[in-house]
């Protein structure tokens, strides 16, 4: 392609209404154009990187065994509604009426669609497993969009659905997935983890999550330093191992603390490290009771591992009433000792003993505090969020490393929710009719493309790994009016386009900085300049653009040197 | 693929509420499932076809120079008010509001949105010519969609925009996408006419319609049999060489014609042929004027030739009263004597003589009619369909020959409509503000896969041309239980995959005439049944789906001779 026949309008300045880096970036390097909120044109820069995304997803899908197809984006209200979700989808869900005033709705996802297919088609277990995906425009209708494909309403996304006889067919369909997911993110060139998910209200057993690791990423999460487990924090399981308890050895002491209200602050006051204090947490749930939560002074409670331990939607921090009726004392000075609600600790809290609490009453705590002696524990458990150093649960060998990550894909074991309440039925191998096992798998496209970015940029512009970068080559052009520079840059072009190579040649009659700026901004990953002085002595620069590294290469081997990075990078 | 781990599911039966064969064929061959009413799932099988065609199509659209962009489905208004569209487009756009109760409507086409895109990020002449092109789902609420994929509401549409600094620049962008929808049509294996169609009231100065010949098709068509020349008969112009008039033989003579009310039924009574009459249609105009057309007996009046003479928006028969007013007598008896409106005639009245018109009197008709000795014809053009066997008026040797045709693609010199009302302008070489001259060019995807249907077929099922088939070659294995079968199939089935061939095979535990019928119904165009009896002399048979054409292949010869088919059929 030459740059001068494209359409590629980089900007100079940051967009003002762009917060992330890879917002910025895809609008400075032309590759999207904002239509509506969260709504953009995919530019051709950008479109190419999507397709290359779609390209590697496909191959993967169907190597794993799924079957593309391709269902609409305006979805019939009947199947919503025998779903359940026409009632229960926000308004994330954008709902119309056709001419005819009849109902439906733009398909954010498509689980209903797909077990109607399934379910008008497949009569036998002998056809299955079946693995139905497709890639998509979707709509969802965003309370508030942003930061550009990250978060948009207008997207492309990659969906699949398994069906399997039963749960063992099921695990086996989810593996598969589970193994190309890996597969798509390691071609695509990404540093990433699979990470166990919080399953969250839409229940399953089972769910991964795969994130994209970039410091601007909105979930926290822990890997094992040594073996592949790895959590998202509000998932990631503490490990504990059943120790013997420190006797006490100091007597309880009611101590003043005067204006010292902070874990911090009271640590400082009496000279022990955090972790020798125990905080209370006084906590409400969904279920309206009131729950005391202990957890060393260091720690941060994980409030999904308590919901889920009490079986409640919810656990919010208690109203300063309710505190004061528990506790007989304002917020900050919660203890447990002669507290009247139930008493949960975080399993670490088992062994402690000597340790300070609040003393349910205004600059006052309790010093060596032991249990039993001093209070009694209702009960034990990992509540507490995982950290950075934390020893692994899985392999108990490698420590918790800690990183932000950009949710990209997402692998969930659905089970029978959809195919019992839409009667998704097949017959066994005994003639027996039994509901299908369900499992659901999405990838963003355009949000991977922009995780990618996320992950691999620079203060001059985009970084793209080659799989997903828009063009393999940029043969960077110096003084068009230069019939030997000309004609040197055609020459190399022309022979990259034969070899099959994705090349962008800038004919543009623009000064070299322009170009070299556009040239880092756009970061295609193997650049080419050619300038007369190099022609002087036969060569041409290569810069690499993710590592920086600059070289001259004679004329005649640039394009075999290009062919053979090229053709080393697809193979890993 | 294994048809045992695909979803095929064929139908048996003609789906009750499908008329036009594409339709029934693409259910039955388990190619779309119906979601909604023009609102399709494609099916696996369904999916391929259309996925070949856009890369066709992709491919020759980037040859041509095209860049290919992606515009999203939902639309703000405002982008749509600004064209004046949001009014004037009927309940085919789909309007809607999102949650904040913003106007949108889903993209039925997309002018509006890459005109704001070429005004956002084109200043100069220098970055002209562009073309930017999309494969996309589209949305149109029609009243009633039907036929399958032939009318829809969603569907998949590839269209282009091209823009130019001046007309003579749009036309070299024109005749590039002329040929680029000629090598498409071609390379897809089709049958089909580029035709010179009435740009109707969007206006613009030239159109061409691509149209895939068929039987079924709703346009009908006429091409000269010598050159290049097709036109829609709607469009189509008749040659009218300037003859001498021939002088009056007969005097005039007012005859009975008892319950003659037809032209038939008056030439037969007459004992005249047809073509000795002359009609008189009685219409009115949109711009509420009565006009008499004389038309000779055999001919069809063309009513969008008359309008275009007349410069109004439509013309129509006129109402009884309006035809008692003018002629004096109820329809069915006018004629041009005596007659109180406009008459305008057919080029062809202009030689004729001694013919038959109406008597403007019941049961009345005249005889040996001449002008202007009987009567006044204020003027003369062409007016009537063209027919079969007319001769061409571009070349003026050939004769037209005519077909039924359905549209699959529209080329259209949309000139500077959208450009002006959205102020979408660039600076020339002069440093003057200039409108862009644009062109805009679509194909119905999915449309083309049913035409190509409606093309290809017999009573069994499909046989579409190899580019568009879903697969190239089916392998047929018989009875899998059989272990030399289906060694033998897993054989040729793995060298035709290492190959790159794209192969079903039929692994399925089913009956040999299932699969027969299957294999006809899909219809994929090189058949290979592996069978016990041919095993025995080392041959496998060879069905060619389109001619019927069968042989016995040794088992070493097949896949070569396959290899060899296909790679013809890629350079044709």
């Amino acid at each position: 392609m030459r740059y001068s026949q494209y359409l590629l309008p980089t900007l100079k300045e940051v967009p003002a209404d762009a917060e992330v880096i890879s917002h910025q970036l895809m609008l400075r390097a032309g590759m999207i154009r904002k239509v509506a909120a969260g709504i953009y044109n995919y530019m051709p820069l950008g479109l190419r990187s999507i397709r290359k995304m779609e390209q590697i997803i496909r191959e993967e899908m169907n190597r794993a065994g799924a079957v593309e197809c391709l269902m609409p984006m305006a979805n019939p209200a009947e199947l919503w509604q025998e779903s359940g979700r026409w009632e229960k989808y926000g308004k994330e869900l954008l709902r119309f009426k056709d001419r005819k005033d009849a109902d439906f709705c733009m398909g954010p996802t498509h689980e209903e669609v797909v077990t109607d297919i399934v379910r008008n088609t497949v009569r036998s277990y002998r056809q299955l497993p079946l693995n139905l995906y497709q890639i998509q425009t979707k709509f969802r209708d965003e309370i508030r969009p942003r930061f550009g494909l990250m978060r948009g309403r207008e997207f492309i996304m990659k969906d699949a659905y398994s069906f399997d006889l039963d749960d063992a067919g099921a695990d086996i369909s989810y593996q598969k997935m589970y193994q190309a997911y890996r597969n798509i993110f390691q071609r695509c060139g990404l540093r990433f983890r699979a990470v166990e998910a919080d399953s969250g209200a839409i229940g399953g057993s089972f769910s991964h999550e795969f994130m994209v690791l970039a410091e601007s990423g909105e979930d926290a999460i822990v890997s094992c330093d040594s073996c592949e487990y790895a959590a998202n924090v509000e998932k990631a399981e503490v490990l504990w191992t059943e120790q013997e308890a420190v006797a006490p050895e100091q007597e309880l002491q009611l101590v003043e603390t005067p204006q010292q209200k902070t874990i911090q602050e009271v640590a400082a006051f009496l000279d022990l490290p955090a972790a020798r204090l125990v905080k209370t947490l006084i906590l409400q749930t969904s279920a309206e009771e009131v729950v005391a939560v202990l957890l060393r002074g260091d720690r941060e409670l994980n409030t999904i591992k308590l919901a889920n331990l009490l079986d409640v939607d919810w656990v919010l921090p208690a109203e300063e009433e309710v505190v004061r009726h528990v506790t007989g004392a304002p917020i900050g000075f919660a203890g447990p000792i002669g507290l009247d609600a139930r008493l949960i600790a975080d399993n670490e809290v088992r062994t402690m003993s000597g340790y300070v609490v609040g003393g349910n009453a205004v600059d006052r705590h309790y010093v060596g505090v032991c249990h039993p002696r001093d209070l009694v524990i209702d009960q034990f458990a990992d509540l507490r969020r995982a950290e950075q150093g934390d020893p692994c649960p899985r392999c108990k060998n490698g420590r918790f490393e800690s990183w932000r990550g950009i949710e990209v894909g997402h692998v969930f074991k659905l089970g029978t929710k959809y195919s019992e309440t839409m009667a998704a039925t097949v017959l066994d191998d005994q003639g027996q009719s039994r509901s299908l096992v369900m499992g659901c798998y999405g990838i963003g496209v355009g949000r991977t493309v922009a995780a990618a970015i996320e992950q691999n940029h620079d203060e001059h512009g985009l970084k793209l790994p080659l799989p997903l970068a828009p063009f393999q080559v940029l043969v960077v052009m110096l003084n068009p009016k230069d019939a030997q520079v000309r004609q040197a840059s055609e020459d190399i072009y022309a022979q990259l386009l034969e070899a099959g190579v994705e090349v962008l040649l800038d004919d543009r009659d623009e000064r070299p900085g322009i170009k070299f700026k556009d040239a880092d901004l756009v970061g295609i990953p193997l650049r080419i300049t050619v300038g007369a002085r190099g022609l002087q002595d036969g060569t041409v620069e290569l810069k690499i653009r993710t590592s920086g590294e600059q070289s001259a290469l004679p004329l005649a081997e640039i394009v075999p040197a290009l062919c053979q990075r090229i053709a080393a990078a697809d193979e890993t």
